[in-house]
């Protein structure tokens, strides 16, 4: 039998997020029923509803950053009990069979993995709903272990946002006396710095704007360099392994690229289009240097981020918000009004 | 004493190449001087007599595919002696104490190397000048042991073209198994076939122009790839570990970047400039697709490189020419006339 759900939708690229009622399908025998109480807000969530890529299709329930209780298992879940608390994040499904899915990187599975929203299931081709909605179905393999003592709310956005800048993180061996720079602090950002910083790399913060020094020290950057002096740019010349460019929107890469050491990367994590202005291959050539893209995590690397946030007691900094607020919450979204992620309490559903 | 050369010079960025005389320093402790027997004809020399980089300075003598014999060493020089055959590549000094220089990466040397042309020498501050002369005087650190049985007139692109291709090959790890793509047939590209099938790689030439496939097969390619032919690149998606772009102007590199694999690299080894058009990060967000550049290689690669040539009878394939015909072969060179490397004998200097 389906299971009918309480949601917030939108109908079209111009309509605001309201309730809408939708079924979730009939529980398979690997299936985890899961209630969800908590889901962050990513910007994703907001180019998606509002058809940004161009491939939205409605009604749209958003939400990928999903924290909740299994309720119900099916027969064949020996990982998962009732009362469970799990995280889903931007995947649900993927083909298990290619490449990329036998190393454990199903994002980026060769038949393309199935999203926790706007996608089709790839075996009933129903659409797939996302996290702003009371529960949700998911196959056993798609579902994480939350560890105990994790906040829970705070935990929402490490399903995104955490592993984002977790898998850069690990795929280029960061560790102790590595240099690492985060562009952007943001959602992603501010998970980079705190991420990065519990991996003992020594942490730098780009930032295009004064003011921002204190809460980037909090959340774990050793130095501040404002992009827009050419002073500080030149002084960390040749510096940073490994930058992780959070930034959601077109932006100049250009100056960034002599910060690099040599043999370093910018990884592109955030933005999906073209580079403008155009990019110059010269420093690239002149010290062997990367420009580079990442899109979220895989499974396994996933519940490696959990575990490494369990350990060291990482969350995200978050602003709670009803659901009902959530179209405003948009609008905060856009000026960056946020520090660093509204999560919805998705009790508020319920009110 | 200094050494009284006779070589060619352009004195502006307009003028043809003609018979030039100038001063070589005086041997120092730890110099070799060289007779130059030949000297291959690089892009760069083009480039550079042109001054299309906006840094040439004149009189400008070119040449850094270098091939002679020793004359004489100094008496700090004990791996070589008089009679010995030698190679002089695209440098001719560095600063030997950088994080660079000491990895051998000298070719990166932060505080910039020494170029072989249209450079200064770090110690007297005179012009360096290049191969299209009789003699050379190279701090032996920068001299190159060519191994017995290579043929010397097709060695002599291995200290450009050869090298350019190879650290790339070595530093991305290819070997049995990787799969390689070339962009580009001309000396670098014909090297880079030569080198990545001797290091067992399954390769592909990537060519815009029909017709190529015989010498391409020749040279080394398993497959030739039309980049104009929508269905050829379709079938060629997501293949790529390492595609080695020579081509040394602007073109797009869009339609490539589906063609590499997951993790692969696109290194650029022949163009400084912006990529135009823009460069789109889609493909490099859905399969951690890398941009990359490199440039030559260091010393002790380029002799690793030369052993390699040595030991698997590899040169490159030359038209050789007379020192007299050096502008007309520039002209040649720039209709891509030539395969697939112009090389002057320097005995025709003495005519």
């Amino acid at each position: 039998m389906t299971i009918n759900v309480l949601g917030y939708a939108t109908h079209s690229p111009i309509d605001d997020l309201a309730p809408y009622r939708f079924e979730r399908r009939e529980p398979r025998a690997d299936d985890v029923v899961v209630e969800i109480l908590y889901c962050g807000v990513c910007h994703t969530d907001l180019h998606m509803t509002r058809n940004d890529w161009g491939w939205s299709f409605y009604p749209l329930v958003p939400g990928h950053e999903i924290i909740g209780r299994v309720i119900s298992v099916g027969p064949n879940v020996t990982r998962f009990k009732a009362g469970d608390p799990v995280g889903i994040g931007c995947m649900v499904d993927s083909c298990q069979h290619c490449k990329a899915c036998e190393q454990g990187l199903e994002q980026y599975c060769e038949e393309g993995h199935t999203l926790t929203y706007n996608a089709y299931d790839r075996h009933d081709h129903r659409p797939t709903f996302g996290g702003y909605s009371e529960k949700i179905v998911v196959s056993d393999k798609f579902v994480l272990k939350v560890p105990d003592g994790l906040d829970l709310a705070g935990a929402a956005p490490l399903l995104c946002a955490g592993i984002t800048t977790w898998s850069p993180l690990r795929h280029w061996k960061i560790g102790k006396g590595s240099q690492v720079a985060v562009i952007g602090l943001g959602g992603l950002g501010h998970m980079a710095l705190k991420l990065a910083s519990a991996l003992d790399a020594d942490v730098t913060l780009f930032t295009r704007s004064p003011g921002k020094e204190q809460d980037a020290r909090r959340l774990g950057a050793d130095s501040i360099v404002l992009s827009t002096d050419e002073g500080q740019m030149t002084a960390v010349k040749g510096q940073f392994d490994l930058i992780i460019d959070t930034v959601p929107y077109v932006h100049n890469l250009n100056p960034y690229l002599p910060t690099l050491s040599l043999n370093g990367t910018l990884v592109l994590v955030g933005y999906l289009g073209n580079l403008d202005p155009l990019l110059s291959t010269i420093p690239l050539l002149l010290g062997r240097k990367s420009v580079a893209g990442s899109a979220i995590g895989g499974i396994a690397e996933t519940q490696e981020m959990l575990d490494f946030c369990g350990k060291h007691d990482i969350t995200s900094d978050i602003e709670v918000i009803q659901i009902q607020d959530i179209n405003r919450a948009y609008e905060r979204m856009i000026k960056s009004d946020v520090k660093y992620r509204f999560v919805i309490d998705l009790a508020s559903l319920k009110t």
